[in-house]
């Protein structure tokens, strides 16, 4: 193991998890660092969040996954810097990891565009802590409902708003939808969880503004006929304790999901280098950040173009820039020629709205509704890692569309003070 | 619904769910309150807390148990007091619930002897967050041990105790000695958790002390041969931050679990009725509490005999109480004669010492080992409530035995600052 070119990986989602496994066999010693134990499978995040799926159902330990790759070992820990000149990985406890080659595959998070105070009142879906967060807030409010006598409160209560009507808003409102006109219907003897009101806030003229326009529109129907009301064009103004603010009118819900805003985390400050809107590293055409051959950015971090457009921020995007960044640090390491810039394949785009419906843009052509529903649930069960999930999603999926209940509904936590303050 | 009598059954465990169902069509109307929202199968909660099992695996949605038994609501509340004059129950939102029946099922917890301070550094196992902050705990002790490079320190992290030799305390330094030495036993480079410490403190002379001597002295060398150092007869002086203290000599220990003591929820203070050393109200023969008539108290908040013997704190007996306790109040609603006394029925006693090995007591006969093992597995998937749930564990139980993995071992939690002060 000696003077092998050691290799740091920060972060385990999908383009990172897939730079560490393309290195199998290599000669470097990989370190992967994450400040979790687990990989999440976040396209299904909103299912742990709307109680249809475990916790453990999306996310699988880092270790389990790599444990027995000899190359690599994995890392427990906080990064807050990079010193490029020591070419050191700097940890939040003082630790120092020394690279030869680095890459930063440390994603994004939800922003507020400016107002970080709304993010109490309207939590957003990122880590698992925020969709075992959200499930508690969203169970609570109907128990809460349940309980209460006063008329306005329990409207306020059965009030759910998200905001931003991208996959994951559309995502959101139509699993909550499902839950309350179909899961929870028969639950309760005070209120009726299918006069549940559900608002889809979205800022721009269209929902699932990266499809196309006909898929926006089929979108948009299906939504409304699961009793979602979209506001399209909308903007929200302000969160609080009581609700949220759109345009000067306020409204009263218990429950306000974010899903609006994407910011990169800080690689780019790390590093001193040029960052998008976003805060994503314009890397070179070989995913490096500009200055630096051996640091790589890939992921939900780098800003990629493909065709004059921006490389979309999904799993396979991720994917396809880990597999790269492999492959030229193999090529360096066995001084072989170094490999062509990155090219982006586009496989196609796709959003569920709740049971039984969807939309994919294959770009040729594209599909809709039950067809494309099940196609959703075959791809996202088969990309999972790791048998067990695979047949634990697939099994809950089976048990949620025979009996229409939802096994996860636990309002778990120890944040019970937290959670009265709704 | 006009003036049927009114049944308030507080606690849905095994006893009050019992008796909820038990009630079913009977011309009563029926309010369950619990604190939380779902049922918990108390008997496999060491699972979680070793990984082995998701939280939704051992815990169930009592709407969704109850939710289509017409004569039966579900009120998520926490009582804190009876008013017997009145026969209001009292929530501690202010709220009072007025009973023609009431059936007190609050089961218990821990003690810690008169040392409450003690919790903090050894939590105990009863409800489902107890669980997974010891997950938490479990697995954080293992990343910090590969992290540091003092060695006292890694050999302080790399120590278990489990205070308390009862079938939780057995069960528990038995999963955790199955998860280092196996589970997780190649997922690390700088530690080898097979030289994980694992300690069984007992005060007594033996382990399972409710059991027959043969099936202790068996079930001690089972765990001795697991890897599980089991100290008899010695008391727990201290807990703190470092470890515990065991006599005059203090012991480092980073992960210290609390199986020892049981009290009784409060029942007995709200009636204002005699309680034993533990808590437990001494019922009358018909179960109700002495001098109500239209009181009951069941499960582990009762203290019931038979043949001259207090009936065990197990989940049978809680249930065998919610049924009789049903069949009274039927009884008295439709005029009919009062049934006989209740009758305590006992099955059998069983634990289990990790993987491929438990004991059954029969009473004429005694079961050890692999088939006693096995019969346990059966046993407890059969009684998990509801198909999903059977399923589940069933295939978690299989995935584990094929594969040695643990698919739940997530680090999840927002309170990372209490876990850091390990």
């Amino acid at each position: 193991m000696q003077n092998r070119p050691s290799v740091i990986i920060v972060g385990a989602g999908f383009g990172g998890l897939t730079a560490a496994r393309a290195l199998d066999g290599a000669a470097v010693d990989i370190t992967v660092v994450d400040q979790r134990n687990f990989h999440l499978f976040q396209p299904l995040l909103y299912q742990v969040a709307t109680a249809g799926l475990n916790p453990s159902d999306v996310a699988w330990p880092i270790r389990g996954i790599l444990g027995k790759q000899s190359n690599c070992r994995v890392l427990l820990g906080e990064v807050n810097g990079v010193d490029t000149v020591q070419k050191d990985v700097l940890l939040a406890d003082g630790r120092r990891l020394h690279y030869d080659w680095l890459i930063l595959a440390t994603g994004a998070t939800h922003t507020y565009f400016g107002h970080d105070e709304w993010e109490t009142y309207a939590p957003g879906l990122k880590r698992i802590d925020d969709a075992t967060t959200l499930r508690r807030r969203i169970l609570l409010a109907f128990e809460r409902a349940e309980n209460t006598t006063d008329e306005a409160e329990r409207k306020r209560l059965m009030t759910f708003a998200v905001v931003g009507a991208g996959p994951t808003g559309v995502e959101m409102a139509g699993a909550i939808a499902e839950l309350s006109r179909r899961a929870i219907a028969q639950d309760f003897r005070a209120i009726d969880p299918r006069k549940t009101r559900i608002l889809l806030v979205e800022g721009g003229p269209r929902v699932l503004a990266a499809l196309p326009e006909s898929l926006s529109a089929f979108a948009l129907t299906e939504l409304q006929k699961k009793g979602v009301e979209v506001l399209l064009n909308t903007a929200v103004t302000g969160c609080d304790a009581q609700g949220l603010s759109l345009g000067d009118e306020h409204l009263p819900a218990a429950t306000v999901i974010w899903a609006a805003g994407v910011a990169a985390s800080p690689a780019a400050r790390w590093l001193g280098v040029a960052a998008d809107r976003a805060g994503r590293v314009q890397v070179t055409p070989d995913l490096t950040a500009p200055g630096y051959e051996n640091i790589f950015v890939v992921g939900d971090t780098a800003a990629v173009q493909y065709k004059g457009k921006p490389v979309p921020g999904i799993a396979p995007a991720a994917k396809q820039q880990g597999t790269y960044v492999a492959h030229v640090i193999r090529a360096a390491v066995n001084n072989k020629a170094k490999p062509k810039p990155f090219r982006y394949q586009h496989f196609g785009s796709l959003a569920t709205i709740g049971r039984h419906s969807a939309v994919i843009d294959f770009g040729p052509f594209h599909l809709k509704g039950l067809i494309a529903w099940w196609l959703w649930g075959v791809a996202h069960v088969y990309f999972l890692i790791g048998a067990r999930n695979r047949t634990s999603v697939a099994m809950h999926w089976f048990f949620n569309y025979l009996s229409f209940s939802r096994g996860a509904r636990l309002i778990i936590g120890d944040d019970e003070r937290k959670a009265q303050q709704l």
